[in-house]
């Protein structure tokens, strides 16, 4: 090693990524598989097939070897890429992961599985108490690693720089305080303004039609041409939850799930994953199949997927060009849905315990309550969780910030796998993404109009400032650093307050 | 390794062989996602990771430290499964492959690659001098490699030995002469047979209708239901060309092909490779993720694809009790063509140029063909072959068996792709499925009567003599020890022969 130059270091280090890669590959398509089509009985061999490549994956990094090396480059004297490959590699898996030690890392990852499997088992049963002593060993894990990795300020910071990386909950305070005290209020005021008998005879109507699956895929597929998913460089299929998954720009695969009876739910679970799928499939070619091929964090992925399925789906203008093709299709206005029906019916309001049901304004009040449950549970990591009084201040938060109080842990806190999972942190990325969006959006808008670029359903110019500004650079840049190269500016959650009060003033007459 | 007791050595052997496994699976599901749905761009970032996957499979096993251990177990102490794997993990790994030095190995495998490409374009442009070079090249390899690997008699058994274990030019040579003696001539009885009006109108009508591919698939799910497919262990999808893959005995994959114009083609293509699939479905669980866990030969697995395609699925009693719900879902006897003509018309004798497209009778002329040609080519190891000739050789061959001459290359020596592959000694096992398939089916009929079940559309009983008489042993069985077990006599031609006679002189009313 000390004979070699750095261009040879780097020839070696990227031929085990390389390698790496190619197993990465295959793990993904197992996954892909399973959920998508995989044969019942087979299940049992593929985590068998799993395991082995996941421990491969993991060694063929994790060892002192390929440390030595990776340490031993003057990034110097490396191109752009080169440096960021090195930083990436010290930080995602030399600083993050070797602070833990194996023991307690394997042991937390078995305990993660059948805590997976409790959790379900209590969802399913209604139960919390079948959950409980599971989650509590979870937090307890999480709380030791922040200990073993370290942390500045808040504890917690530590877990959502793993989703959002610079995160911070200073920051995250600033945001959610907002969405807590300017959306809080304003979705009352919606929820409580009586409706009128139209709407509530649209709203049952179309939750009474049958919508034909094969055209149901029509639709889908319809949609993701609009918005330009590339079909040389993506499939679209069905599985139980939507997803995406990626093996390099060229390989971008994402899920939807077809209702009888709900149009909606298909088609943007469709738009969204849409979304996801186009900032992968636009991540610059010359570094793809690196470790830097990839979309740089959760928030700002799921900024591309909401800004697809809500700011530029749901927006009037894109429903008035779409609206046409979805009656022809389905017959709405047959059915005395006409247009500002189905605009209305597209944009509801309504609070509702499960998160992934909700709509566009109430979304984030979900998040922040998870947030200040999770901030509170890692603020502290002397002390024990006492996760017997977590349910109750779940129900408590949705009964001050909604105004709904969940009568059981299945509409509760039992509605989410991530804890189960051990991913604390990851929720206010989901909120962040909106947020993000939002601004995204507006300064998208200072460049072009996009309700005359929507109302053609044209999407060439904005996904060529989305590609431009944010997608080609996958983990080049950092979430900061992209929302800066975008909108010119820091982030700032007043576009996304603003953007929602003025949206949901507008459709429900709101002064 | 000398203090280790067999056991102990037998247990890093299967240690070695379970990884090998994973990896192999992962190799089938790229493999299986390349053909089914992988997106166009996708293809390069796929042999990459095949490349890597394939190259690893193959060292983890070919190397000095796995070789010794393997040539250090007394089989004497081992129990019958693990005596076998040593034997097999010798046979297919280390006296194969290792005689073979690496380097003319490598230059093979590139050889392949290009030779395949070469006779994709010949073919496309129906032009031989293309192709030439490459095919002469590649038949000059396998002379080399026979040297190599040695044999005793004709040169060409040990080719053959690579698709049908054990099987002789001797036995070959007999079994091809009662084809080309009993077959040919009665096939010409039969061709030069006018046809009826009422056959000639019929065939026309049937290519005239229109066939719903959705009802198409639901006849293809609705017959392997018939056949006892198990859908928790294995999938139907769509591919260009139907095939079957396998990961283990509850991952077992098959595809078909749907045509708008051809009801036959898919459903023939479907039950055809339900038939394979239903033996590795039926494979021992305690061999299964093994190397002994999957088919013993490509003799023995065309035995089941055909006997399920054309024994059990071309039969009278069969297409009897099936007509009903053929003609329900497609109105066949609306158009005219009732269950009589059916029956012909699925059982229609032409003379053709493709292979693949040959009916029951005329198929094996195809491959009696081919076999003289490989024969004639590897018998003389010293001799280059002309390569020249061989195009007007198979040309002569077809007029002589089948009395029709190939007017274009396109339609004759180019129509296959196996030799542009190096697949040298695979063509006669496809023969020789269905002579096993005739010998197995009265071996059956000694046993339960299957006219009878099959009026029924009842496969249990016969799965089950199938599945205890040869799908359960895997390789534990070698293909002659099968046919044994099955039949209780050794492979006799006689049986394929009489089958062929008596069920065409019937349909054709040939004395």
């Amino acid at each position: 090693m000390k004979n070699m130059t750095e261009k040879e270091k780097m020839k070696k280090i990227r031929e085990v990524l390389e390698n790496n890669k190619a197993l990465g590959h295959a793990i993904t398509l197992l996954h892909w598989d399973l959920e998508t089509e995989a044969p019942k009985d087979a299940v049992e061999r593929i985590s068998k097939t799993l395991g082995y490549l996941t421990g491969e994956n993991y060694s063929m990094i994790i060892n002192d070897e390929f440390k030595n090396l990776v340490y031993s480059v003057n990034s110097e004297e490396l191109d752009e890429v080169d440096k960021k490959i090195i930083k990436e590699l010290k930080k995602e898996y030399f600083e993050k992961l070797e602070k833990i030690p194996k023991e307690d890392y394997m042991k937390y990852s078995e305990l993660k599985v059948v805590s997976t499997k409790k959790w379900e088992e209590a969802k399913n049963k209604d139960d919390f108490n079948i959950f409980k002593p599971y989650l509590s060993e979870v937090i307890e894990y999480n709380k030791k690693f922040i200990k073993y990795r370290g942390y500045e300020g808040n504890p917690y910071d530590t877990l959502l720089d793993d989703y959002e990386p610079e995160i911070t909950v200073k920051e995250l305070d600033e945001f959610f305080n907002n969405i807590k005290n300017e959306l809080s209020p304003f979705i009352k005021k919606i929820v409580e303004k009586k409706k009128s008998d139209k709407e509530i005879e649209d709203k049952k109507k179309l939750s009474e039609m049958t919508f034909d699956i094969t055209k149901q895929k029509e639709m889908s597929l319809y949609a993701l041409n609009l918005i330009k998913f590339d079909f040389n460089k993506g499939i679209l299929k069905e599985s139980e939850h939507p997803f995406t998954t990626n093996v390099n720009n060229k390989d971008v695969r994402i899920t939807t799930h077809y209702y009888e009876h709900d149009l909606l739910s298909s088609v943007y679970s469709t738009v969204h994953e849409g979304g996801h799928a186009l900032y992968e499939q636009h991540i610059d070619d010359k570094i793809t199949d690196t470790i830097l091929g990839t979309g740089v964090s959760m928030g700002i992925h799921e900024s591309q997927s909401r800004i697809y399925e809500n700011m530029f789906g749901r927006n009037k203008e894109f429903l008035k060009f779409i609206f046409p093709k979805i009656d022809e299709m389905f017959g709405l206005s047959k059915q005395g849905i006409d247009f500002e029906s189905f605009y209305k019916l597209t944009n509801e309001v309504q609070t509702s315990f499960i998160r992934t049901d909700a709509d566009e304004l109430t979304y984030p009040i979900h998040i922040l309550i998870r947030y200040e449950l999770e901030k509170d549970i890692f603020s502290n990591l002397d002390e024990k969780t006492d996760v017997d009084k977590l349910a109750e201040k779940w129900a408590d938060k949705y009964e001050e910030y909604l105004g709904i109080r969940p009568e059981s842990c299945k509409e509760g806190i039992l509605q989410d796998v991530h804890w189960s999972d051990g991913l604390f942190g990851y929720f206010p990325s989901y909120a962040l993404g909106s947020a993000y969006a939002a601004q995204i959006y507006d300064a998208i808008n200072q460049k072009i109009n996009i309700d005359k670029e929507l109302e053609k359903g044209d999407f060439s110019k904005i996904n060529e400032i989305l590609k431009e500004g944010i997608h080609k650079y996958g983990k080049m840049k950092t979430p900061k650093e992209l929302i800066k190269n975008i909108t010119g500016t820091s982030f700032d959650s007043k576009h996304y307050i603003n953007y929602l009060k003025e949206k949901f003033s507008k459709i429900y007459d709101i002064k």
